[in-house]
């Protein structure tokens, strides 16, 4: 159990590096970009506040699961950015060693349950995951809106970008996706997002 | 509830601003300190890891929806150091009014829920708050032992002082307690904690 406990103790120190996996994403204050400790911090609260809109009955601590370790794969694969689509071409190759690094520092029960949450969550196959897909995507748009669009003006993105991008958010959630439809139009008219 | 959706996304947003809120751990790289939000994503992956460790059966999406949000009462009334006597005097009462006022963005049910779960989690009376209570005793010492004691030698931190503030990790669990201890030891003994 010691041994045990040690192996646990030692991935959780591992893990410590996503605090400085930067995203693309700017937090509320304007001041600098979100890494992904804070991003799934930000979403796993969301998860717990919002399933009532899911589109189907969730497993809500199924969905925090995932979403506390979605991005762990990014200490040594880095953030891919949503619109960088070279990159996004060998994204899986990248993540896929890193998930067998990182969650392989875990006992053997959840290594295999880690790989597990992470290939259903990439997989957006099952109610969970596509709720679980739909607050990773909504929130970075969050993030714009409350910074004027500064990381899509960055960028160069476009509405037309951001609308075929993120429209699967629908499929965990139409609610939320109503929600993000009116932000996105809002963002338009106020100049955060180009047409 | 669309009117409902958007008290909570009010919430979500608002929050945002726990990504600011320092604390006196320093993350891993030694670069600089940590923040709540980051703090509160590390605890929760935490609590999923350990659960077998609880010295109680433990409801385990209780003790995240806790360690979630029990820092975002620290939006207004900032981050109070675990060795600052001073400020400890009146932690209690600024806490309450941000509790009020933050939770009070929420539509009623979840308001009522988040401050239930913070008083829980605040009083250390069930076995998830004294689980939770020893997550987020524990962390702090784990990002001491990875940054070679910076925090402690900082603050002119003691062990008799970091022994007496952390050893109700006992309470919530008696392995973790029994790592910790190991741990400090370990810590004075290459020097990062000062007898």
């Amino acid at each position: 159990m010691v041994d045990k406990l040690k192996r646990q103790m030692g991935f959780i120190m591992e893990v410590d590096k996503l605090k400085e996996i930067f995203r693309q994403s700017i937090v509320s204050s304007g001041a600098r970009y979100e890494n992904d400790a804070e991003h799934s911090w930000h979403i796993s609260l969301m998860a717990i506040l919002l399933s009532e809109h899911a589109n189907e009955r969730v497993d809500v601590l199924r969905v925090v699961k995932m979403l506390l370790i979605h991005d762990i794969v990014e200490i040594d694969a880095g953030d891919t950015y949503n619109y960088d689509e070279e990159a996004l071409l060998d994204k899986r190759q990248r993540e896929e060693a890193a998930a067998e690094r990182l969650f392989g520092l875990l006992p053997d029960e959840q290594r295999d349950e880690f790989m597990e949450l992470w290939e259903e969550f990439e997989e957006k196959k099952t109610p969970e995951a596509r709720y679980a897909a739909a607050l990773d995507r909504l929130q970075p748009m969050l993030l714009n809106y409350m910074t004027q669009g500064k990381s899509w003006i960055d960028h160069g993105i476009t509405s037309d970008m951001v609308f075929r991008k993120n429209r699967h958010i629908e499929d965990g959630s139409e609610a939320l996706w109503d929600f993000a439809e009116e932000m996105l139009n809002d963002c338009i008219d106020r100049g955060y997002l180009k047409k």
